[in-house]
């Protein structure tokens, strides 16, 4: 193995000093027969495992979980962790909530819990289940994460909320709706073929943008404005997990150990209508501190996963990274030779992303940082980013309110 | 005033060094006309006025709150905190949720977030806004922080949950059901009269302990076993917040200033019957640690606010604190000349506690910060505990699953 950067790379202002040393992945999809209980055991049991620690080295565990109340009918979620092994009983537990970020959220937790000296060894699981209600119940709990006095409890959801994004887009820049489609649907094609490699995604498919565009109505039924099915990522049940140590501590054990080097968490106002325009605006500056604080630009980045929860949401986080000028993000899926897609400088989303792996909410965040370690260790689930050293993550919670991004890097 | 311990006290092996700077705590009750979103800005707002910090100062916000999905239509709560000031847009806001202990995780995690050197200045806010169900949905919720496969979705109600602990004391002592019922009483008229100087409480109350036993059987139905209405605490809106910074920054400032000396938080089993037995073993635990890290006995405590979400509860807590041995925790109840009453060595709800003051559950845990550190700045709202120091705060989440004990000391 090359090291592409090491030498050159400037260390940010401030040392992190946190590593992952162990991560866990399920399957994302339908999981039938898996409850809420059984994915948070299955994540926290085989990333334990993976780190080489014992059970009993775990000093605390965070969960990031979106709604069990609302998808599963149980608050007070954290304290089943417990049950991943009876070594863990009376270890504190926390449950962590910023929706669709809510288990990047939980991993910043427990960098941060770490970096206070106030444990040795955490674990942090995300995980959802969300396919035990009726279509009808599950999109109405999601949309609790929107400001629901005027959005959801009026009956907005999220595909709703981000066709705004996708229209004010269109409107802004000038665009028809066909070159709308067109880029859309390539995000989509994009995504199915990265997943094809995951053995872990939801839905890998063959479908081309072509193929997306020449559906007929019934098989990509318009859902809000320009989106049709193909724009909307996945309902899914899953989960991931890490183990989170000092960068020293995991370094003195074997394996790999792949290192936080910086972390932005940005918050714009929960009310859509609230903000001057559809933009990610607090999304490019949680991206650009992350990147400022690992001493980086994204020019360093070799390889990312990001919240492509609609089609939209992608062209306009290829904007808010700086890959693009904005209005131009559309530019890096059409030329299916850009750095975006496999083989490229800075591979986006070969996990095939929330639209294509899945999007168990409360798991996204974790299993984004997951994907990336993965990558960096050189055992990627599924397409390698070859030789990458440096990755990121972001995460969206709501409709752009939440806002995570971490930077990791291989140190070992 | 005289530091009555200062000088001898033996600072625990770890400093904390992370202080309580600001504090706000909302009235109690079932505030008409006012939301979560209100509750949230209201303590938010205050916590801040009273730190002497501008708004622009405040580098991250924690918000505690049990299930506002639940109880209001509303997840993803923590962004609404950014409503509170235009200068608090783009900064990062978490929620955590530990049941009714959510606002103390809340609260350990904005001391984290310091001694990680992360942030400077940390507003945590704890709210809940129960009254807006009817009683039956809201106490589905409740439930919803139980064990649910075999406990909430089953019919079991936190009531029924802890009047186990109630007849399991009564049976393993051998006591009679009017020795249980004549403590029981106690406990809620010392929280009655406690609540009666608190201008925040939900109920304040003339009842004595023998006018609550004279109760005709219709103004003091049965709920559970043991348990009749006056056993059981009550359901409140109402919000707190504590804005938080490193001791030395704290004593910078003007004002008082009161640390963070031990924090102790551990989780048993969420399944009530997968315990040994009806005592609060993890609750012991998590007041030790606290303890231990404070380099404190319990003998060193002035003041302290517990959770007494049942009458029975703080029997249990005042053996768990080890103020009297195992079966004997009525004892201290039942003589009213005892250090837990006001004017005693130890004061025990000098608030009026869950049981008079109100239990809004996502609130409970910040107030109870708040509570105490106004003691120690001989501010208390209520009876204040003369010449108090050092102070403890208890906080339980489900039938004893979650359990977060903190020791406060005047540092300035």
């Amino acid at each position: 193995r090359v090291t592409r950067h090491a030498s050159r790379i400037p260390r940010g202002e401030r040392e992190m000093n946190v590593s992952i040393l162990g991560t866990y992945n399920s399957k994302f999809g339908k999981l039938e027969g898996k409850s809420i209980y059984d994915l948070i055991i299955e994540a926290g049991k085989g990333a334990i495992e993976d780190s080489g620690l014992n059970p009993a080295d775990i000093d605390a565990i965070y969960v990031g979980n979106f709604s069990s109340g609302g998808f599963n009918g149980q608050e007070h979620l954290a304290p089943v962790a417990i049950d991943i092994h009876r070594d863990l009983r009376f270890k504190p537990v926390t449950k962590v909530e910023d929706a669709c970020a809510s288990s990047s959220a939980a991993v910043y937790e427990g960098v941060y819990s770490i970096l206070a000296g106030r444990y040795k060894n955490v674990l942090v699981i995300g995980a959802e289940k969300m396919t035990e209600l009726k279509t009808r119940d599950m999109m109405r709990v999601l949309g609790m994460a929107s400001y629901c006095p005027t959005e959801g409890s009026k009956g907005e959801t999220f595909p709703g909320l981000f066709a705004k994004f996708a229209t004010g887009y269109r409107d802004h820049y000038g665009y028809t709706d066909e070159q709308m489609r067109k880029w859309l649907a390539m995000s989509a094609a994009k995504a199915y073929k990265n997943a094809k490699s995951n053995p872990l995604a939801h839905m890998p498919s063959d479908l081309t943008w072509k193929d997306i565009l020449n559906l007929p109505p019934e098989k990509n039924v318009q859902i809000a404005g320009l989106f049709h099915l193909h724009d909307c990522s996945l309902v899914s049940d899953g989960s991931a997990a890490v183990v989170l140590a000092t960068t020293d501590r995991a370094k003195s054990m074997k394996g790999k150990v792949v290192e936080f080097a910086g972390i932005g968490h940005t918050t714009d106002y929960l009310e859509l209508s609230k903000r001057e325009n559809y933009t990610l605006k607090a999304g490019k500056m949680a991206i650009s501190k992350a990147l400022d604080e690992a001493g980086l630009t994204i020019n360093d980045i070799n390889v990312a996963e990001v919240h492509d929860c609609f089609t939209i949401t992608e062209i306009l986080i290829l904007e808010a990274m700086g890959l693009a000028k904005d209005g131009e993000g559309w530019k890096l899926l059409e030329d299916e030779q850009s750095m975006i897609y496999p083989g490229g400088k800075l591979p986006v989303n070969l996990s095939g992303g929330l639209k294509a792996k899945g999007h168990p909410v409360g798991a996204t965040g974790v299993s984004m940082h997951v994907l990336i370690a993965k990558q960096l260790m050189g055992e990627a689930i599924g397409i390698q980013a070859e030789g990458a050293e440096i990755g990121l993550t972001f995460n969206i919670g709501g409709s752009g309110a939440s806002n995570l991004a971490s930077v990791l890097r291989r140190v070992k």
